[in-house]
């Protein structure tokens, strides 16, 4: 049992380095101290001493929230994750409890953008979303606009939150912006950039864009953020804040900060331009195969009674000549295969080489340019819309929300 | 039946667009014609009419080779790919056929840079690369650097060719270079980059480098060629010239094109640093699985009895809770679990949330910043040559071969 009371400041050494932190819990028979950089540590019992104990820094009040109703409203749906994240300032522990007001009193510069509603649909960590919470996402945000709201924000962890913003954008025809925001750093890090990113979202999602997107830092700099289109957005780096990048094509907007300044590209689909609808169903039986030399064929047979597998295979598009057959018998059975590239960039071409003429006798749809991940929330849904296997073919290739760039040049 | 001969020139119709090509064969019911552009088309036969009869371009005379036996000696290692492709003139047809003189007639300025011998190890696709195909690699390339060879080329498709070098780095402690190349466009093709790729590896094999790489195009002009580290390479696009991309280091070296002139980076192993040793035991029961949100815990244990897993989850290195429980199962019962990321950038920290803590405490090795296929043949080569898991473990989480970077910061 630990000496130390949460909260304490300890000093102890993890791998030989002199670390010093909040005292948060024993767990596994370390003591869990919190650092300075808001990550937290266990280290042994016996390196540990006091620096000084709990108690001594009083909590911070709790300040109210004022909206102004003059301003356009946007709906907030937090669906967990660390920009919904709120410090418990006795522990230093980062929970994602989150209540309404939570997200205002965090960022208080948001009531000056907008007033807001605001909407818990869950508290989740975002390794956890399943595509059902996305279902529910979809009709929240919908509601919402459909409701009158000027825009909608969804907060969302960093982590699946590309995949999440891929699933909205084909689930849902929106004629105002719905703006997916994260935060890579915790709001009790010095680092942190939950303020400017929900600051940015907050702008975009009362511009003049019309689509489903994801506001993140652009750069490693405060000073402004990128709007991704949700079928082209994928998470880059695995810490920091300007991990999200547009894939193969610019952002759709970049909004400064401070000013809060929205420029749209001329890509941008334009507020209005869509007429709002609802399309929630999704086939969720459907799975994503990276390939590797040597995979075993029962890394295939996994996705057996599957409707839908997307593969990301090598290069053009590939898998080994081994894995074919159980393709072959899988699509005879009326599964969907769809096949992208682990290269990310480029397009697959299934005609240039054996092993992907094999394939494509084989009945195995190309993906085009789209991201692995991209073509697995559309072909969730394209399975849960369409009846008729060739049309469900069909509508793989085909661009639905700005997932496939138009081919340059004819056969390339 | 086709009314056309094999050679000659047929104009059709193919989705509506007007296409020339070589008429090479009937496939499928349909005419499969060799575009210009080196890819092939299938078209209706009732869209075709003749152009002109093949016969009358004459097959241009096989040349002779004459090799400079006061250049220092390379081994040409051959496993097939687009690089070592040849082209049937008659038909216009690529096939991998290969043989010991056919790279240096159709690289004939190879000869002022090296003299060679070459062996053809295999003739395959390079995603039918198999651990066993790596393995004898390794030999071969070993037995060429202990028999003098001043460097080693290795031919190889650019498919899984990181995968590959990847592989070799762990198995071969090497004074000389052994170099990869590839080509990303066949030999028919205008802009085939084979034979600058051929010259650059070349230049590269016989250079000051001491340590497995990959020498491709560096841009999209023909110019300068990277060469990378095996164990930090990534081909990051499906059909660009450029596509390998060193991860998060400069290349190991630069080859101008066409003066051949090489400059090693700092951070380049020179040559004969390193003792000559091979190590080529392989644990070829080791996976690689691409998490994505709601993938069942089916498709983790299909791996249940392997060896070694390697895990591209989300963030900072996260599966779903769900996934959590098979994870743990599979490390009591003896298999080593590593956590790469998908993101590919940036590093690998179970410690932040609680998702990460849990597989800590589930026993998954947190892989830093490997890619996740570097990870991958670099567990089939740490469960290859140690037995003892701990071991095992700690090197997973030891540089070895310039794959992992030493942290920045302590604690991030």
């Amino acid at each position: 049992m630990s000496t130390y009371m949460t909260g304490d400041i300890v000093a102890a050494s993890a791998r030989g380095h002199p670390v010093e932190g909040i005292y948060i819990t024993d767990r596994d028979g370390m003591a869990v101290l919190k650092l300075k950089s808001g990550y937290n540590i266990g280290v042994d019992h016996e390196t540990c001493t006091l620096v000084r104990r709990a108690g001594d820094q009083p909590a911070p009040a709790v300040p109210t929230v004022t909206q102004d109703e003059n301003l356009p409203e946007l709906a907030i749906i937090s669906t967990g994750g660390t920009i919904a994240s709120k410090i418990d300032y006795r522990t230093g522990a980062v929970t994602s409890q989150f209540t309404a007001d939570d997200i205002l009193r965090a960022v208080p510069g948001l009531t000056t953008v907008a007033r807001y509603r605001a909407e818990v649909l869950a508290t989740i960590l975002s390794e956890n979303m399943t595509p059902s919470t996305w279902q529910a996402l979809a009709r929240a945000a919908h509601a919402a606009v459909s409701d009158g709201a000027k825009g909608v924000i969804v907060t969302h962890g960093t982590d699946t939150l590309a995949y999440s913003a891929s699933a909205l954008s084909f689930m849902l025809d929106t004629p105002a912006p719905v703006v997916f925001v994260g935060s890579q750093r915790s709001a009790d890090r010095p680092s942190s950039d939950n303020v400017m990113n929900a600051m940015c979202a907050a702008a975009a999602a009362r511009s003049d864009l019309g689509e489903v997107a994801v506001a993140m830092h652009a750069t490693t700099d405060d000073d402004l953020c990128a709007v991704h289109r949700g079928t082209r957005v994928r998470k880059m780096h695995t810490s920091r804040r300007d991990a999200f990048q547009s894939h193969e094509m610019a952002p759709v907007a970049t909004v400064a900060y401070p000013s809060l300044k929205v420029d749209l590209s001329p890509e941008a689909v334009r507020r209005g331009e869509t007429e709002p609808a609802l399309h929630a169903d999704l086939e969720e039986r459907c799975g994503l195969l990276y390939f590797y030399p040597g995979m075993p064929e029962e890394a295939v047979r996994v996705y057996e009674d599957f409707k839908g597998l997307v593969i990301a295979g090598t290069g053009l598009g590939h898998v080994s000549s081994g894995c074919i057959g159980a393709l072959r018998e899988m699509v005879d059975a009326g599964t969907t295969v769809v096949m992208t590239s682990q290269c990310l960039h480029g397009r697959v071409c299934d005609r240039v080489y054996d092993t992907g003429r094999d394939l494509l006798a084989a009945g195995v749809v190309e993906g085009e340019d789209m991201l692995p991940e991209t073509a697995l929330t559309k072909l969730m849904w394209v399975l849960g819309n369409v009846d008729d296997t060739e049309e469900a073919r069909r509508l793989m290739a085909t661009d639905l929300k700005g997932e496939i760039k138009r081919r340059s040049d004819y056969g390339l």
